[in-house]
């Protein structure tokens, strides 16, 4: 491990069951003079809250401004080590490409602890091949009567390619990243693509769809 | 962590950097009675073996027969506890998916703990979105003449769609999983793709590769 005085340490915590947090990123997140939980893109569940503080120190969370206009954290970075931690890995999200982007416009050294990713963990779980998923999509909250179809077009797209897809579900009901997070419920994904499905016009009745909750302390059902 | 005292444990070692090995991936390879280092699917780098043994303690090598006919794995983990570590994450080989199965099958209890892959390591660290990547593929050496044009193919479908390939390169010359592991080149692999662009008449003189060899120690090209 480097021995820096400055810079920015994005670091992947994993699915959210902090023993699968790596070595690197538990020695890295304890050695860092700030730290930083990024509260926008995944949740970590909130039984893990108290073992992380346990396991790296205490720290502060952020949300989408925090990230996607992070001058506070960047400013801080110049003069001392900043750890953003992170559920999952860090890179998987374009928000942490942008910011590591920024971090380096400025002049701010930028390293990456990787995480596991539960993109990685999903195509395993359910029994199928990693190589047999097509593009991966996110369906998100409909906004009141506005309903984007172009999710459901890119499951259609690898349907007919005869690929599996793998759905994230959209955790801001809002899109704007502030508030509290909910997770998008089976329930309301159905719903949205039913929803989908009639506005384009194809039967889904026939679809397999395996549901994944809490990966990495799980909880499947088909 | 559970307390049983015979399973199969398949645990991911993560990229081949060993500070990325999870928390829970030392501690359970640590208690296991034995322990198995799986060669077949990927490398792990030489100047990582020993540190390997000082982490978790002294194991065996087995290639592909040990692992595909796994008797005396699984005769083992009937009255023990057996830890097979696989570079990456045990569940994106369908080689462990089925032994996996296998040992289930058995009644030998079988547990995962998640590894960091390269799948997705890459998206990232190359600065291009997890979201644009199609169907990943493996390229496999050539035999003798035959030359096997579907993993082009796929590669063709993706950018057709206007999405990046993750390539990943075969290991193994003689497909057999039995000798000397040598991870393809870079420059067998152009020559694969230039003699699978004449077979099928396409153009790939303006194809964007990006390289990427020992990610998580890394070392990149484009």
């Amino acid at each position: 491990m480097d021995e820096e005085d400055s810079g920015l340490w994005l670091i992947g915590l994993g699915p959210g069951d902090l023993d699968l947090m790596t070595v690197a990123a538990v020695e890295k997140s304890k050695k860092c003079d700030y730290r930083f939980l990024e509260g926008y893109t995944a949740l970590l569940p909130d039984n893990q809250l108290e073992k992380l503080t346990g396991l790296v120190g205490g720290f502060e969370k952020v949300m989408r401004p925090g990230v996607e206009n992070p001058k506070e954290i960047l400013d801080l970075a110049k003069k001392s080590k900043v750890a953003l931690m992170v559920v999952g890995d860090p890179l998987q999200a374009t928000t942490h490409v942008d910011l590591q982007l920024r971090a380096e416009a400025l002049g701010v050294n930028c390293h990456i602890i990787h995480g596991i990713s539960i993109t990685t963990i999903v195509t395993g779980a359910v029994g199928l091949q990693s190589y047999r998923f097509g593009r991966q999509v996110t369906l998100a909250y409909p906004y009141g009567e506005y309903l984007a179809t172009s999710p459901f077009n890119l499951i259609l797209e690898n349907r007919e390619r005869n690929l599996h897809t793998l759905v994230l579900l959209d955790l801001d009901p809002t899109g704007m990243g502030v508030e509290i997070q909910k997770p998008m419920s089976p329930k309301v994904a159905i719903d949205v693509l039913i929803r989908s499905a009639k506005k384009i016009g194809v039967d889904i009745d026939d679809w397999k769809i395996v549901l994944c909750t809490d990966m990495g302390g799980e909880n499947q059902t088909i």
